[in-house]
């Protein structure tokens, strides 16, 4: 169990002697040292901790810290990072990526933790910054084979429980519950938790004070100074640490490419106030991320204001409404969520139903009911439906379709090429320029993003003042290595990505993934040839199957095309190379067959030539 | 050959004769009747088109007028539309979709076009609007099936013709050059071409007179004031019409859910050389839209302008620009052009390279800059690209990679998410409400769009005064029917997806992508069993194969334990069945393979048990 503690003071004397870092808003650092403050007793910190990089009379006992990246590097999703200071390894976040295109049949990504179990007696915890798939999703997979403590916030706890549960593995693993505030002495680190903004409540940040510094490690954050929740980002906290000295910032890069700043989550509330009360013939269905319950709040606030009740579809939406209502999140008035069957019995007009399928995602609320497959909801031309989310990249195609459908039911839809009804939940260009010039890191490291994000959003920090060459774009797996006072990229440690297929975790690699992209592009033909084993000879007319190829009853000529070949490609075979040969005659029968195939289709089909001995 | 005529007295008379169409702007449409015009006499058409609307007292002498689309509707894409009087049959346009992800493997799409090859001899000709691929892109397989006489512009047919040509089949097709302002006499139609705006010069729309009246057919437009090219739509002549009457109005639904106005292509030229002034020590590679010759015209401009010289990479772009140079579509100063190969014997702030893959095309120039996989031009920090375009729905990722990419080797990229350095070529709602209030349509039918682009374009042309029962939204095949009073859906004409896979049209079907789309996910298992014709004893241990599925080297247990269960289903199944009931064996297998598998692995590879009697 972590040691909480409202006050570290031994901590706070180790930041605000360190050194200060580069002066902010355009001019370069300056190198000048800052008196170093009273050190005071350390309480309750392991020993190492009292190493502190202000006893500049014994620089050797200082050790590296290490910062390195296992997913959310150079991609969105699989959020994992580590910081390593001697024998402690602490881990911020372990989340999920979805597949792409190249990973057909796969169902979800995780980050290969190989370096963490073989260093596992070194592994402290997992402080998890707030509740989301890419953020908590590798959890159930990460702790079967780690099982060490896990840090989180009230729903982002009760959010991985609910997921463990699914797995039905909750009760052997150790989760514990913080909040903003809290200070967590993990190993050689001391976790100081501090509130954010994000499109899912209870998101924090967290200052990771170390003994040769501290790195503010942003997680996902927006600047909301009217969040639903009533508490905006804790700035006057960054601000605090900025001026005692932040060694660096590791900070979220999603809108990096978007200038200005993200819109409040209230101002979506105003637009649907607009929307439920012009709308007042109809039923309204809205559709959103199962995990905003700010937003799924805001539904509820204008449907209680316009006398309607609301039903939630969608299994992830009720799970997580469930648990958020339970821990306290919600404030939902009484009577006014109805069950799913029972939004027949009300009046079009009286009624909101709240889905999931946002993102057109085939097996959600909102698809099913565009599809008619949706067990209660059926939808008519008496249906306002809203979709409040803007498509994540890739999805732009699953989401219109989606869309053609309730338009072809007669249904008005407000989608994100309409109209605002979305807002994001990560801060933009201004933004990101905030908590730069606030925290005034000396050293920085975008994260969470694409490679462009990373790059722009370093390009912002050199705006701000941070010197180019100590800004670090980093790649997954290569190591930050800082002493407090230089730092650079020195080696890297394994990493990469672990496939999940139904229940296989890591046996689809890329030679099975690169078979299904070739199967998927033409096809399969297997050649089952009986030779005689003692003879060598052919017995009998090979068999052809074939699958993904042609449509064979309609290609007959071709098949037995591909038979005449087998049979050639055998006789040539077998002048050349000693009877009996099989490896040697698949090998033949294969590039005959290509060659003349793509002459004759310009078409590859896997070949998969069977030789039988009898 | 078509017979062109200058002025078509005859036909105007019928059409001034015509009922007029609804009342505009938001009024209801009025009923009561214009005086006829005087019907003058009809000059080179066919007889049957004296059968003139105005000629009341023999209203049994009208035949109604069909309109049918083949492609284009619920779609972007394979644009084909069609207009049928009697026994005349005119075609618009014969363009390619390309495949989405439910078409594994598959290269193209285009119509299918079995009603016309049935009826091939009333078909009159192909009209083409304009020279995009989803607009010709299909003529090399419907000519081949159907030759008959091509009209376009010519831009358009010189694109036409390289296409061909790169078929290999240009010498045998009937194409013919028109202008605006030409009137072609075509069966029982008389249609007129008239000038438009749009990203590929020389697009025309087309008024098709018959015998009911006027159709106006659009094509793909925009409404551009000060375009490269010099001349503005012809607005005049679409109001003309307009107040002669028009029975129907067929338009270009593709940014219907934009609000405002698409701006002028000169916009984008004012962008470019904000970017050449400023780039004055770096090397410039702008990708775009191949087809998009007044965009490269822009970019030749602004380097004239500040002293850089042009190369060109991408084999369509090049062609394009041949062929537009030699028809004296491009301004080129003499010495502007270079060979993609004397770009490096230039200082890098003295050229610009056009490029293609402004989609993230895997095998297009910029994707191959990128990927330090194209022949002369290797990307250096020193190099500033600029993305003028925006993507392509569905082509969102291959982008980003690309632009990621180049980001990685250092340098600067301009594109759609930083700054405005693109026009769409189509329409948005302002625009559309302009050409319906202009042509005042009877009946209005939005075309080329997906289905939510189709119902907020009527609904502009609700906004605009066409009652809603006077707008129609159709699908591929439907067929609108009026007699130049009335009009409905009447029935449908046979339509659908023809798929391009390598050197096979059409031979590849639902059954074919099932089978690609399962091996994708899931991969494939042969089960090889060898079995005494005479006994029906199992001779020896079943042969596995798998490819997709799991990696072979890795799972020797699984695979034996499927080899265990193969013998398993046998023995139950001859229990059950007669002795060499292969069909029952195989069956027998599958199922058994299958949930043992499923619960194995939660996958379901496709499974193929091969019997070979010994």
């Amino acid at each position: 169990m972590a040691i909480i503690q409202k006050n570290n003071s031994g901590m706070k004397g180790a930041h605000t002697a360190k050194k200060p870092t580069g002066a902010m808003n355009g001019s370069r650092p300056q190198k000048a040292k800052a008196a170093p403050a009273p050190v005071r007793k350390n309480a309750g910190i392991k020993n190492r901790m009292t190493a502190l990089k202000t006893q500049k009379h014994e620089p050797k006992k200082l050790s590296k810290l290490k910062f390195y990246s296992l997913g959310g590097l150079d991609e969105i999703g699989k959020n994992m990072y580590v910081y390593e200071y001697e024998d402690s390894i602490l881990v911020v976040d372990s989340g999920l990526a979805f597949p792409d295109d190249e990973m057909p049949g796969i169902d979800l990504v995780i980050p290969d933790i190989s370096y963490l179990l073989k260093n596992r007696e070194k592994v402290v915890g997992i402080i998890i910054t707030h509740g989301h798939e890419d953020h908590i999703g590798a959890l159930p997979y990460v702790l079967k084979e780690l099982n060490v403590p896990v840090y989180g916030t009230n729903l982002t706890i009760g959010l991985i429980k609910c997921k463990l549960s699914e797995h039905g593995s909750l009760n052997q693993y150790k989760l514990n519950t913080v909040k903003a505030g809290n200070k967590l002495g993990l190993g050689n680190f001391l976790v100081e938790v501090i509130h954010s903004n994000h499109s899912i409540a209870d998101s924090v940040m967290f200052a990771i004070h170390t003994p040769v510094g501290t790195v503010i490690h942003t997680g996902d954050f927006k600047i909301d100074c009217t969040p639903i929740d009533g508490t905006m980002i804790d700035l006057a906290k960054l601000g605090e640490l900025g001026k005692k000295g932040v060694l660096a910032l590791v900070s979220d890069s999603t809108n990096a490419e978007r200038q200005g700043y993200t819109m409040s989550e209230r101002s979506v509330g105003a637009k649907f106030d607009e929307i439920f009360s012009s709308a007042t013939d109809r039923r309204i269905i809205v559709a959103t991320f199962a995990s905003n319950i700010h937003r799924v709040q805001q539904v509820i606030n204008s449907a209680v204001k316009y006398g309607r009740k609301v039903a939630v579809s969608g299994r992830s939406m009720e799970n997580i409404l469930d648990v958020a209502s339970e821990l306290g999140y919600m404030k939902i008035p009484k009577g006014t969520i109805i069950k799913l069957d029972e939004v027949k019995k009300f009046p079009p007009n009286r009624v909101v139903v709240c889905t999931t399928g946002s993102q057109g995602e085939p097996m959600a609320g909102l698809s099913r009911m565009a599809m008619n497959d949706h067990k209660t909801i059926e939808i008519t031309s008496n249906d306002l439906v809203v979709i409040s989310a803007s498509p994540i990249p890739g999805n732009e195609k699953m989401i219109s379709k989606v869309v053609d459908e309730l338009f072809k039911k007669g249904a008005e839809v407000i989608y994100n090429a309409l109209d605002d009804i979305h807002v994001s939940g990560h801060a933009k260009a201004e933004e990101l320029k905030i908590i730069i010039g606030i925290t005034k890191p000396k050293f920085f490291i975008p994260v969470h993003g694409e490679h462009r994000h990373l790059m722009l959003h370093k390009h912002l920090a050199e705006l701000m003042g941070v010197p180019p060459e100590n800004g670090f774009i980093m790649g997954v797996g290569q190591v930050f290595e800082t002493d407090g006072e230089t730092a650079k990229i020195n080696g890297s440690v394994p990493s990469g990505k672990v496939l999940i297929d139904g229940l296989g975790v890591g046996d689809v690699g890329n030679i099975v993934l690169r078979d299904r992209k070739h199967l998927a592009q033409d096809g399969l033909i297997v050649i089952i040839v009986s030779m005689d084993s003692v003879t060598g000879e052919v017995v009998s007319d090979p068999d052809i199957i074939s699958r993904g190829f042609v449509y064979m009853r309609e290609s007959e000529d071709l098949i037995s095309e591909i038979r005449e070949r087998t049979l050639d490609a055998i006789e040539d075979c077998r002048y050349e190379s000693s009877q009996k040969d099989w490896g040697a005659l698949k090998v033949a029968i294969r590039s005959h067959l290509n060659t003349y195939l793509y002459q004759k289709t310009k078409r590859s089909p896997m070949l998969l030539p069977v030789i039988v001995e009898v």
